[in-house]
């Protein structure tokens, strides 16, 4: 094993080169919050073989959550946790015809015995997240940075109402905005 | 392996025990056409090195065609697909409370590259047809015999007019049956 | 607070004491993996003052992992998630007549910041399982447990393989059984 | 609270800003009726906190009816009929990939105690003239302008023939249109 | 017009006799809150000069909320929303086998210009609250009632913890509670 | 061709025996109707040679409309379709897992030029009165048998609050009935 | 009644002029086999008397067959078939976001005793050749120019192939084309 | 029969030229495996003689395999199915507004005793996969071949790799990559 590979925390596994676009907020999220991760283009069915050394691997390079985004259907997440015991977290990609619907299915609808935590089609941020809730369950200033992101958010809604006043339209606002 | 292996032409593999009665017609069509065949348990998920060498030891031991039949994500026709080159039939199993529409978008909304022939929920009847006319392109006899159960199964259908009569209704039946 | 709650680390929060008998395998998975857990009946919609109080508390009490096991509109998960920073499994509950195809997709269906971790519908199994996965990151006796739970399942698959040949059907089994 | 607030008779609240486009005729058939509304950006997920401060002030500011927009799990009406008993009309908002869909289920099937009034996807027009009706159960001349407006959209309905004839094609006109 | 018709603020129109079971618990809620109520038999498709009849003549009843429950297409409650101005609840009913799912789409994706309010599937009870919302928007005392009818939602919530200590579960309960 | 068929203008064609307890009433009706029909036993895919014997000859026994009833991929009315021009009603029928969904779509979605009249799932009913409908056009005396149907409907409706009474329901009724 | 509607065998009823482009095919089909027909625009719930009155008056101006256009809840050609006993057409248009899922379930799943034909989503040929097979029942020469438009369906098919052997693909063609 | 017919062992049979752009997948992979094939343009309802023939003779022309295109409610590879013992492969395609799930489900839920092998909607190759595996059974270069297609997706998966290294993002490698 290579030696910068080792403070990787996160393992995000891709079925395809063609969803990286889908996902970019995946990166964005992990690189805001400064967490080291690693890429890998996998496919269950078409590198299996591949995707054993994978799982094998990832506890003993530091790797805790894996993430793994997959389309149609999306055998990838549930193949992944049949190998290796960390929390995998499915992510379902949005792919013509069904648009991510079979995917959703595949990655929940697992068999009892090899869990998978499905999130949104197409939500990489909310897959990035929830890795991230993981991680800081042993890591108190990351655990403070994610309330610090959930306050942000809170302040962008509340900021988002001065577009509604550009509009013309009669704006509520909570009490304390208004002093 | 074992001597008395060597003639099994349809490897049944099955998700899990509890799917048994619900492809019991694939035993039964497949003893009618006297055609032998192996069972294995083997779930992708739970048992993935299994799975491997099954689909490995499978055109040694003469396997020609797998039947692969499971519920819920699915995944074991196109984890066996990924695996060993024979042609793959997926026979989706119906459990609440999705009632299998998810196992059949999993096994007919594979990637492309990895093929699974896909036939209806619980239709064990049509998953061993469609193994047996696999085989019958280089059987005469075999397909002679298919043939023939296509025939029956028309004849069938002609006898079951008894039954609307019995019943008092208008039957309508075919020129040459009436003579 | 007082003092037994301190060793809960997962807590399990039901949507309605109708749903239990659905998820009674969430508790005998942790009863069987001796994790303390704590279970509430808290209503996202006619408690909501309750569910605010859980969530902020929960961190002190020593709470990692929370599943939320919910039906219908199933706003449970996400609510928990909105209101405090670790990691919430959403626990899809069936209940006629969508049979919680709603509850799955309202789990899934977070918008962008807020995640929730779902897996199957009814599938108290896996819900634990991902909870012990979470856990197991930083205790690796749990994490030993939980590998020797996989090996099992896999041992569990194939001795049923005893009951395909009570059934008088052709097994496959794997090589080393055979010696 | 500050003074412009009080004659608000309608509280529009919206998931987010994004889904302001959509629900536009929310604000045309309210200002064409001339009934004073607010609009507050307000994410149940995110803004929890935000939600309940509008919901407990909202009889006091003399607000009747409550219109909440959201898309995917659309969990804002349902928080909201939550906190206050005012009637509360649920507008699905479409996001790909499922468009709108779950959002629509998350409104309906609410479990039972916490009504919400769910109108079609995107369908502002109906949400606004679903309040115009509550409201005007104790407002005659409001009754009388909607009763007005009942006929309008039967005139123009019938103003359309008009397009028929330019295209050439043959239209049937009621009895008295003849003459 | 008989007397005693007068004082019935809520008018039910059922689409079948069929449905009666389904819907009881409308009744009850309403002679909880001892809200008068009338109940008629009326079939869009079946009785269509009943409808407008029943329509044309509710608000010179007394009537100020119609609750219309149907099943299959379902168009009862958008034929009524099209007769008269007063808010329609529109209330699905399962049938099998589509168990309601059309019937919901029906109600709640009604034309611009004709606002249906849809409640979940078989959701008399919700039906009924959105009813008495939206009557208590004029009347003090049944707002005070429904505030404490949900309360109470909240109070049975809490008891219900009772059944998981007889279960043998370790149970959360709020502080105040423990006292 | 045998002498008493001269006379049936309805073909029922029923893709196979074990649906005709789920479209009795289709027999009912058109006994009620006195309208002479016949019913065949034919399988658009077990028996295509007899679906193309029956659908030649149609029209010179004086079938004037078919009824074609088939559950699952559902190809019989559109098969029909495809070899005769009679209007052929699809009537689709409930199976387990799907029950029914794929029927309808598949008779509904024809491609365009070859045309099938759907109705709804498993309703017999309407499939005879649309048959009816359509032999009306040139048959006064049916014409006016179908207008007293459709006031029959209607009374049935209206006696049906009968029921509404004895379980001390608050009745309405029109106008004509209270004298 | 005006005198040039006489002769008008098929009327055609639009849920609103925005369908129009939808369904050209239905009226290029009709003037193309020369069957006079009429086009009114008629919305359900927003001209329901207007829909009585082209009900009521349609068989007395020489209608036979009514087809219906709608989307969403799509009440149109129900509500025709509750006034009038002539066979109606539902055709279910598509629209944003469901696409017209909504709309041909609603069509379909009518309640017993009123019957609605529907056709595909967006198919007017089909619709209009449903309405042309009915009138064809009576009338030789119209059935004959059907028969003659589905050979030459069959003809156009087998011209394709010339568009097969430009792209260079190896074309099969029937036995007598290649004499 | 003409001569150049003799050797093509792959049927394609595409139910529209309008399909052809969405298969082309299917040509192209026969093509790279060099096995030969015909295609045809046979509609199950507009040309349902032309499709008999086809069936018919397909055996002695030396066909193995049918792959059979369709949209809509795709009777085309059950029609095949029904008249010669040859597999048969459906392909569905998607065609708005249902985009292929009408399609995918009328060819998976066949009848018991007709057997089709579906795969992925608009997957051709897939469908070329699967009928090359079939015929394969009994040509081991052309097993050869297909084993060292599955490397080559397994290789071209690797390869993209240095995409993401294009992008700057951590990439995983296997073991023997990165000497």
């Amino acid at each position: 094993m290579n030696e910068n590979r080792k403070s990787r925390e996160i393992g995000i596994v891709l079925g395809s080169t063609s969803d990286i676009d889908k996902v970019s907020s995946l990166f964005s999220v992990l690189d805001e919050f400064e967490v080291p991760y690693e890429v890998a283009i996998i496919s269950a069915h078409r590198t299996p073989h591949l995707l054993r050394e994978y799982a094998k691997d990832a506890p003993s390079r530091g790797v805790k959550v894996i993430i793994a985004a997959a389309g149609l259907s999306a055998a990838l997440p549930g193949a992944l946790a049949a190998e290796v015991d960390l929390p995998v977290i499915g992510l379902p990609i949005s792919t013509p015809p069904l648009n991510g619907v079979e995917a959703l299915l595949a990655m929940a609808q697992m068999p009892p015995g090899v869990p998978v935590a499905s999130v949104g089609i197409d939500s990489g941020k909310n897959a990035a997240l929830l890795a991230l809730r993981i991680l800081a369950l042993y890591r108190p200033e990351l655990y403070e940075r994610l309330a610090g992101y959930r306050e942000n958010l809170a302040r962008d809604v509340l900021e988002k109402a001065g577009l509604l006043r550009d509009k013309g339209l009669p704006v509520w606002v909570p009490e304390k905005e208004e002093t």
